[in-house]
């Protein structure tokens, strides 16, 4: 095996390709994984040298910090090809602020901004083959840190690995989704994890989900832990309120995620003229809205799905459908966005990033 | 390497023992393990058939959802050697209990009892020479579970791995503690995680604890995350309060961890006739009782160190010292449960465990 250097990092060369073992028609989210991943690892207070190897197991304690004490953050971004075999990002400084954020909360230490970007750009030049072309496909990307010191003591880990791993991932359709209102679990606390791409936030809402999905529901709104009176998040989205033509989304703070698609979507109805407001949703509005049929949608905003439209929810025992509308702004915003990230579009407020 | 079978559990023997190496008059809480480690893997719906192998690194793909999504539980217990050499476990059935309630609000499968009782006495058979005789030694257990399924989804792992690691554990002395009440952060939300031993809720602690140690304190005592009104617990201990000579101590509830010693301790308390009052705690009463010099003590329960004394606290900008009490509740406490565990005394609970 030969190493080779590209953009300063350092290259182990696959033997072969695994992409014709692919189906690229029939992809389960997340399921397939490239060619290759970028490793960086840290230990005695820095980051070390970063390289590029062949996709494969690691090899941990089982004492390792990450499994018994979760310390772990995470990003999703997308890589989109356009007509020219160019290959953009979607404002990644935003994934990458985002992540030294989560790390900042779990007492990681920050990653630099030169290892990740020159990591991604590497990366997305030995993968480009794996990114196909055509609106909805996409290589999603997972960059993301494990606190890798062994021993069981609780507290922070000296040593740590960040790593991209890259997935082929179609066009996201999720069949109609329909979401509960949560009333007795909660997401996140005041004061805790809730913003961060924390990797503890996201097993703890596996067990209520499931429990939903048994009553027919894909996935639920949180709301505050406090009054269950406050709509939130959706775990992996952020969520909208379309009360007549005005826009309704929580504001963020400590239990919200600070969504990159959300800010968009924010920017994009700005720029559109919808009246939006960013500000607390109230459960009691929105059923309200849905009782004198003024709740026109709703829809949840995230890197997997871009936009989700909702078909229907319940709160407590009562349930709503919401109508199909002609010209939704789920519609407008799910296609104004992919013209950008696809290049397809003129980019007014310099979101694409091209590799 | 050949295999061999002890209690029905398939042991990989070791070539030769690490024990040598290991100076015990000196060792680091949770760093050095011993020579075998318990692993049972669960697919396709089942636990398959647990095995002891030497202690060694795990290779676990890059995408396994433990890294991801924080999926993974654990326990902590200790197993003691008495002036006969006979070995002993405190209440493990409340460990056993108590993982796998941790496990369902994971959405993880239960582990079978006997597997987890086998385990622990095959394995404490191969290393029972770890366990070091003396008044405070112990060799600690960590069971956990984690979630091994590659692939970046965020819904539960279809497999995981259950595992046991031991290691020798002195007698624990932390220095004199000091606390700091929380105002700002959060350990837990009402119909969240907190009541599991889910190994994202103590990543989530480590940095406002650091920014507690940066002040002088050694760990935080958590509040309600809707007031900061009422105590909780410590994180890594369930805390109790003596105003007077009543001891005060949160009751369990969705976001406080139903610790095996705390539960103890008031036991041991009632049964000592000591007035014990488990109700909410409410930092203003705390902290009328210190400055009207009748909070006697605070102090920790926890596994690893038995009983914590708490020499002073902070909320806000107050600072309180505690009295150094010749006939602590502390004290009593302490000596009494180990006198248990370690089979100094009567076991009128039935709470020792002989392998």
């Amino acid at each position: 095996m030969k190493n080779d250097t590209v953009l300063n990092i350092e290259v182990e060369q696959i033997k072969a390709s695994k992409i014709d073992q692919v189906d690229f028609d029939n992809l389960d989210f997340g399921k397939v994984f490239t060619d290759y991943m970028f490793v960086c690892d840290y230990s005695e207070g820095e980051w070390k040298k970063p390289e590029i190897v062949p996709y494969q197991p690691i090899t941990i304690d089982p004492s390792a910090k990450v499994f018994h004490y979760g310390q772990a953050v995470f990003e999703g971004m997308k890589a989109y090809k356009d007509d020219n075999d160019d290959v953009w990002l979607f404002r990644p400084d935003e994934n990458f602020r985002r992540i030294n954020l989560s790390s900042q909360r779990l007492a990681i230490p920050e990653f630099p901004e030169e290892f990740f970007f020159e990591g991604l750009k590497t990366l997305l030049q030995l993968e480009k083959n794996w990114i196909q072309k055509g609106f909805g496909n996409s290589l999603y990307l997972r960059p993301f840190v494990i606190a890798t010191e062994p021993g069981v003591s609780a507290s922070p880990s000296s040593d740590y690995k960040f790593m991209i791993i890259c997935s082929p991932a179609k066009a996201y359709y999720s069949g109609e989704v329909r979401v509960k209102i949560a009333e007795k679990f909660s997401r996140a606390a005041d004061g805790g994890v809730g913003f961060a791409k924390a990797a503890g936030n996201y097993a703890a809402q596996f067990y209520p989900t499931s429990l939903a999905n048994a009553q027919g529901y894909q996935q639920i709104i949180w709301t505050d832990a406090s009054s269950h009176e406050y709509l939130e998040e959706a775990g992996t989205m952020n969520v909208f309120f379309r009360i007549g033509d005005k826009l309704l989304t929580s504001p963020n703070n400590d239990r919200i995620l600070d969504g990159v698609t959300r800010k968009s979507v924010i920017a994009l109805a700005e720029d559109a003229g919808i009246d939006v407001e960013v500000r607390r949703v109230s459960v009691k509005e929105v059923i309200e809205a849905a009782e004198n049929d003024n709740l026109k949608e709703i829809f949840g905003s995230g890197t997997a799905a871009v936009i989700n439209p909702i078909s229907g929810f319940a709160f407590q025992d009562k349930k709503f459908e919401l109508p199909k509308l002609e010209d939704s702004y789920a519609g407008y915003f799910k296609k104004t966005l992919m013209d950008i990230q696809y290049n397809n579009s003129e980019d007014k407020f310099g979101w694409r990033y091209k590799i």
